[in-house]
């Protein structure tokens, strides 16, 4: 393990600007001893540090632009003075070990994969995302919607990288890699996920073998494997899915909706960490907008989790295969 | 409007076997005016019949064999005495105007594959499964599983198909067709839907233009079309993920199990006629193998509803792309 960098949180991003991301820098700082990097409008910043009487003890850096949380894509990236270039930067320089933002997933990736360099090996980036099972754990999809057209060896990848996240942030020391196709037979699905299989077997790590749809929540694997096109309509699909069956509880007049709303809080991905962009020199965490404090402290841990280890052990192997 | 032939209903498929068919032939017969014919072991499908008083009302033709509900591909289109079979082939040589079996959905699209040739211009057939919307309507996924890895022009023809199953089936007169894919603006996607996109802007129906996974439930356009592969998962991802935050709600104690029970009822796609695979000379109904006789008598007023119609206008110009 190399020396942890600290995490670099855009103080910009979100709902609630800095008054949410600066309490939340605090946090993760003092409850949970992740050393943090500020990025912003250094005044507005400062002067939410000091509310904290935090002024000096985190370190900031000035933007003096930021992204707002409509624009996305290339508009996104033009802006070389916003907090997430200038965070993105600093990441790319070695000057933090992994990225925070709570701006738009779409605003986030874009500049992250432009700013920030991929890892040795890595072929390109994929979005995990941690779904809570019923079962009470939580598995990991991944990619959840950073590659649409990957290769086979790039679906092998992001198992890999999705195993660095399951060992990182959920804990499991072996976990177990599912590749979510139709059929459970070896042998069904497409023709990508056909030969993704093949080169997953011979990887070093726990294949379960292809899992289905209804497997998404069920916890029935650690790592649930796709491209980023399946991964996010799936991504969706679940949120979707649940909030329709919930409002179908509510409709019928059998449950409170108070007591839903607890339900769904309870089952929400977002409170496992947000959205996870892996295979960059320096993983970046995507926080929801709306994020409060705890929620941003909670994802500078994740990103220092992820700062702290290699997540990218054995990408070269499956590298091998030439791109198509 | 050619002459409309009679529904060919499978009596050895599901799990309850003639007993369950023919009471649901004899209703469809009685209760919706849809003529059937039976296919099956003849004495106990017409000992069957005599216990409705039936006998001689709804023709027979025997069928020696019958293919498990466990079997499925290659080896249940081996069985060419099946009930499968025979009436696969009676559809083929125009003496049905549609298939009926409560068989397993495998066993039925790959013998009705093999053994009912395509619709002239038709490039591959689709599974087409009514979704219930919570605003009370449903939307037909297209293609639900048949064709794991089409061509634009594949994709935009199973839209086609969708029209004329949400016309005779859904009732409207006018449906709307949305593109699975990531990202509502036009040019959001991958390769496949990028390039299905444009052709269905050109197609003679009403192209909403993207939805994405969380628009599956929502009843926001009448007809989901989207590659067999993708289409799968997110049928799977529905039922598994409606099923899991019941029993979210179930575990919070905050809802009767019972009242949790019929609230999944009221939502179950197989209320609304199973899964249709389209595209074929005699569309093909798949219903679940426990369907009771009300939810087969519903299947063949759905399969008559679709030999009524010719579901394949349009798809020639949709055929004109080139198959890559």
């Amino acid at each position: 393990m190399t020396a942890v960098r600290p995490v670099v949180l855009d103080a910009m991003g979100g709902d609630h600007g800095p008054a949410e991301t600066v309490a939340g820098a605090v946090a993760a700082r003092r409850a949970h001893g992740v050393p943090v990097v500020l990025v912003g409008d250094e005044p507005r910043v400062t002067g939410e540090l000091r509310r904290h009487g935090a002024a000096g003890e985190i370190a900031v850096v000035h933007a003096g632009d930021a992204v707002p949380m409509a624009e996305r894509g290339a508009s996104a990236v033009a802006r070389a003075a916003s907090s997430l270039a200038v965070g993105c930067e600093l990441v790319s320089r070695g000057e933090g070990g992994a990225f925070v933002s709570a701006g738009s997933t779409g605003a986030v990736v874009a500049c992250a994969s432009r700013g920030i360099g991929r890892s040795g090996g890595v072929l390109r980036p994929a979005l995990a995302v941690a779904l809570p099972s019923l079962a009470g754990g939580a598995s990991v999809l991944v990619d959840a919607g950073a590659t649409a057209d990957p290769s086979p060896a790039m679906v092998a990848q992001f198992a890999l990288l999705g195993v660095g996240y399951a060992r990182a942030v959920l804990g499991r020391a072996d976990p177990v890699v599912g590749l979510l196709s139709i059929g459970s037979e070896p042998g069904k699905g497409n023709r990508l996920t056909r030969r993704a299989a093949e080169l997953l077997a011979d990887l070093p790590l726990r294949f379960h073998g292809n899992v289905e749809g209804h497997d998404v929540l069920t916890g029935a694997v650690d790592v649930i494997v796709t491209d980023g096109f399946t991964g996010n309509v799936v991504l969706k699909n679940v949120e979707g899915c649940v909030r329709t069956a919930l409002a179908m509880v509510a409709e019928a007049g059998i449950a409170s909706p108070d007591r839903l709303a607890e339900v769904a809080r309870r089952y929400d991905p977002e409170t496992h960490g947000g959205a996870v962009l892996l295979g960059l020199r320096g993983s970046v965490v995507v926080a929801h907008g709306s994020s409060p404090a705890a929620t941003i402290a909670r994802a500078c841990s994740v990103a220092y989790a992820l700062a702290g280890q290699d997540p990218v052990a054995g990408v070269e192997a499956a590298a091998a295969e030439p791109v198509t």
